[in-house]
């Protein structure tokens, strides 16, 4: 954890944009994407320019940079982004606000309202974690959990993506309400981490053993809640594991990266029915007004050090869509993000 | 409508069993049963001797035929029936009660409390109905639809097997609540029975046409509600035709015939969170607490004549597994019985 915070003294003078160049089949590669390099915009009637300092790499960018109308060739990626307010239009912006929304994948953003997800007059700590344990990873976790799982110390919870930036928020919260908690991860050193770090009472690595067989082991009276960020395969078989009256939260869908054509699986409707589960989709945006009720939750917990987070800065725009790229094929080991308020004066 | 309720003075002294002799593939066919006789059993200590007069045919038993656990062979086909108590060792329970239970294929059962669905001492409707639009298909829709849809006048329903037993009580209780109420049925015949007699604003044969354009023209905006009894193709396009935060609720899978091996489809958990839908399954086993007040507010509106429900009634034991087949492929147009109150004294 750095304090990055760069005051807006050095502000460069071009405005840099990592555009999609080439439509990506599944997850974007590093080489779908282009540099380009424009004016500084100007904020209109209404708006504020935001400086971006951190730029996010998140799994929904996968969908973002698969849909045509999200995300046009030449415009810069869509992506969240932590800033700093350089300009305003907007009485309730002002400059020196620190900022994190939809600014996408440049070094200067015009944005309004729609665009933000938070808004921080007075950080109480590292700026980067308002993109992580304190942005939408971490927002996710504690909304999702709490509007459709609400675990208590009777539930037995599974967790896909488990060391990931949502999932291992989830944990956490889930294991401090009391519930047992087993992570599902890609690799025998993030099951380690998910214990060691993350709380998890067991985690499993998916890609090694029999997953039926190991999750049948460690929930032989099957799990109550299902927080799901992976879809595919992995959660057939987790489905499949529910004790009756299960719930289900599909938050993400990691494990699939195309769905042009839409791919097939066994059909889930007759567990649904026959174990009486209920399966609830969550999507982040769907609850804005309970963000700053989250951010302030979650705020007080990572100052009083209850909560673990980790990041994986990057330095420099050119290392964010490799970053991305590793991300989804599992390589990173905390929230990825790409530091772009170095000094580019000198 | 008839009320065929028989005076236990013409008791057999022989006990017909409708018994599996062969497991189905699929839907169950009148030649993968045969009637066996048995001596009258007695009951024992705590329970209860039944007399059945109509024996239910229902959708759930393609599933408990398929299940060796459930249907040994050689023993009556595990059924709902609705009979008359002629002996009893538990107080409760006493001669001359009519009951609506788990009795099976055939004339007489030992039952218990965990086989009793309801027990009505005063008939105030041809007990028929027990099994029918107050048996477990009308409290299914009953508390399905209160306790998982709560439909209100800004829903728009969709309904599989709009015209079944079930379905018929769906599309009335929901059109009642404000809903705008839209059916799904097998042929032109039940569509145009679903809006004459079960109030439906409007209804489709999904057997011709094109389904999801038709779902589209039918709901340019949506379903917020999806009562789905069907699974299977119809409710893939369904999902994709559902408002986001709508409500599916997973009451039954008609639509496929056995699920081993698993049948595959389309994966649904990006329509899940895309959509941010809440997918539901609904046992009514799950919920007896609940029977007693959903039979007295259904016998109400019986009562007061504000539910259709139809019946097709066949005669004899030996036609329950014939009926139960056509039900099972469409052909029925009302709940399906057979009166085996018959008088075989003579």
């Amino acid at each position: 954890m750095r304090d990055a915070f760069i005051p807006p003294h050095t502000l460069p003078t071009v405005n840099r944009q990592m555009a999609l160049v080439q439509r990506p089949a599944g997850t974007p590669r590093a080489s779908d994407f282009e540099c380009l390099r424009g004016a500084v915009p100007t904020c209109g009637e209404g708006g504020f320019l935001v400086r971006n300092l951190y730029l996010s790499a998140d799994p929904a960018q996968r969908g973002w940079a698969a849909d045509t109308a999200l995300t046009p060739f030449g415009a810069p990626m869509r992506a969240l982004a932590v800033g700093i307010v350089v300009d305003s239009r907007d009485e309730t912006v002002v400059p020196g606000d620190i900022v994190y929304g939809r600014f996408g994948w440049q070094d200067y953003a015009v944005a309004g309202h729609d665009d933000l997800f938070s808004q921080i007059r007075d950080p109480q700590t590292p700026i980067s974690l308002y993109a992580g344990v304190l942005g939408m990873p971490g927002i996710t976790a504690w909304l999702a959990l709490r509007q459709l799982a609400s675990p208590c110390a009777d539930d037995l919870l599974l967790v896909t993506t488990a060391a990931g930036a949502v999932g291992s928020v989830v944990g956490q919260l889930a294991r401090m309400s009391g519930a047992r908690v087993v992570g599902l991860t890609g690799s025998d050193e993030k099951a380690a981490r998910c214990v060691a770090r993350y709380g998890y009472h067991q985690a499993l690595n998916y890609r090694t053993g029999n997953l039926a067989q190991d999750l049948e082991n460690v929930a032989p009276e099957g799990f109550t809640i299902f927080f799901d960020n992976a879809g595919g395969t992995i959660a057939d078989i987790a489905l499949r594991t529910m004790r009756r009256h299960g719930r289900i939260i599909q938050c993400g869908t990691a494990a699939t990266p195309a769905w042009k054509p839409i791919p097939t699986g066994p059909r889930n409707e007759r567990e649904i029915l026959m174990r009486a589960l209920s399966w609830t989709g969550f999507i982040i945006f769907d609850h804005r007004a309970r963000f700053p009720g989250a951010l302030e939750a979650l705020t007080a917990m990572v100052l009083a050090g209850q909560l673990t987070h980790d990041e994986e800065i990057v330095s420099g725009m050119d290392q964010i869509a490799t970053a991305f790229e590793g991300m989804m094929t599992g390589r990173n080991r905390g929230k990825i993000l790409a530091f772009i308020g170095e000094d580019r004066t000198g």
